[in-house]
């Protein structure tokens, strides 16, 4: 008897995100492994006797270390089940889908890949901020905003990111700092456009637009509180 | 009697990778106004009736300028009609969808935009290339390797890129010059490992790999040809 594990994008937050082939992995899942930033509305697509299971955070509980998650991934393979591994927006954009694969590989256990839309691009998309525009934007970067991120690694700093659009992930707790480093990058200035949008593709997003100059007053009094994107640069502005 | 446009994402290739959304979105056009890129399939979805037109590339005829493209969707959304403008991949990744969209409010036009899975990051992913992966890459950069693209702007140099990983669409025919501009950066170097992925998530999917220092012979003698995506850092080889 020979399990497999789906690796499923779930999108960013509207559940008619997903894709079809996403959608058509969790209707036949026996297990389902999902994180906090999946729509919930996608489990009910599920079969009646799926077992599923949680591993985002929980308040005033531990978190779920990825080693548990691979644990468990592996655990249920090998019982021979059909197991889900549902992750917000795409599994390959700060998604540690990668370290899964290499642990379920590892264990010689089957497995899929299966895109799912990323909020770097749509959260912007859906609040008409096109990441690429003709005479704009012909280049954009996507970087994680969350220093503790990655420690080992010396992270890229934002003041050397050149590309006509930058996209911050987990960046919201964050915001002053990364301000100050993209304006030490001679590209960009004061007046230089932002957006933030929080929540963003659900009934809640909310869109705060400045400059590097204002944004971090602008963001404070809006009380800001995560997930959101940050976009950086004209494109934010091209649609108005 | 007031007509609509909806932008709509296809995804790359594999037309399971539509949206949900998407695909109810082309169930119930009235029109739909389509590029080469798109998998024909998805076709299928649209009613008996619905008006299908072709405005990509054809062989030995003039391709559609964008403007005679605009000009399609505001007459048949001003007919009434319910117009999807379905493209490959995302309509905000190198898709010229802001154009559209600008077209379409310039007439009063109301519209909507349903992202799709970009080329740009499922393609990678699907060949088993994770564009971030932790330690390793902490940002991505995607740019058009297509110089012609934006001739009135002054296009973002390669040499400049700073991300940990780059990926170049529209390059395939260029690959020689984006190699020499990205071995300019101090962060790369002939060893830098390189990937090309040659239309990718379909049937026809190729993947080759190499590094900055031999890829350009190695495209050679595969005689490569577009649609590829090209993936420059680390990732390319850390789930082998
Ligand atoms: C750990 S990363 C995972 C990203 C995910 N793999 C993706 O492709 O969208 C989580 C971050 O994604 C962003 N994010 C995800 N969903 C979002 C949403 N609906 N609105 C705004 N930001 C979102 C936030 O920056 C959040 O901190
Ligand atoms: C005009 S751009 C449009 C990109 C599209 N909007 C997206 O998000 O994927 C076309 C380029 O996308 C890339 N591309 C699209 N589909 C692809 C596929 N199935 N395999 C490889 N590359 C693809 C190629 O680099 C191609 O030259």
């Amino acid at each position: 008897m020979c399990g497999k594990v789906i690796l499923v994008g779930a999108g960013p937050g509207d559940p008619e995100l997903i894709t079809l082939k996403g959608l058509n992995a969790i209707k036949k899942a026996d297990v389902i492994v999902y994180d906090n930033l999946i729509s919930k509305d996608l489990l009910d697509y599920a079969k009646d006797n799926v077992e599923l299971i949680y591993v985002g955070k929980r308040k005033g509980m531990h978190s779920f270390k990825q080693e548990e998650i691979n644990k468990i991934l592996v655990e249920k393979a090998k019982e021979g089940k059909l197991v889900v591994r549902l992750k917000g927006g795409d599994p390959f954009v700060f998604g540690r889908g990668g370290e899964e694969i290499l642990e379920l590989k590892k264990h010689n256990i089957p497995y899929e890949i299966i895109p799912g839309i990323t909020s770097a691009i749509a959260v912007p998309e859906v609040a008409e901020i096109p990441i690429t525009h003709r005479k704009v934007a012909t280049s954009f970067t996507v970087v994680t905003g969350h220093e503790a991120e990655d420690k080992e690694k010396k992270q890229v700093n934002l003041s050397e990111l050149n590309a006509d659009t930058i996209v911050i992930l987990m960046g919201i707790t964050n915001l002053e700092k990364l301000v100050n480093d993209l304006l030490k990058n001679p590209k960009r200035n004061e007046n230089t456009p932002v957006a933030i949008i929080l929540e963003g593709t659900t009934k809640n997003q909310k869109v705060i637009k400045g400059t590097l100059g204002n944004i971090v007053n602008k963001a404070k009094k809006e009380g800001i509180k995560p997930p959101g994107v940050i976009v950086v640069g004209e494109v934010v502005n091209v649609l108005n």
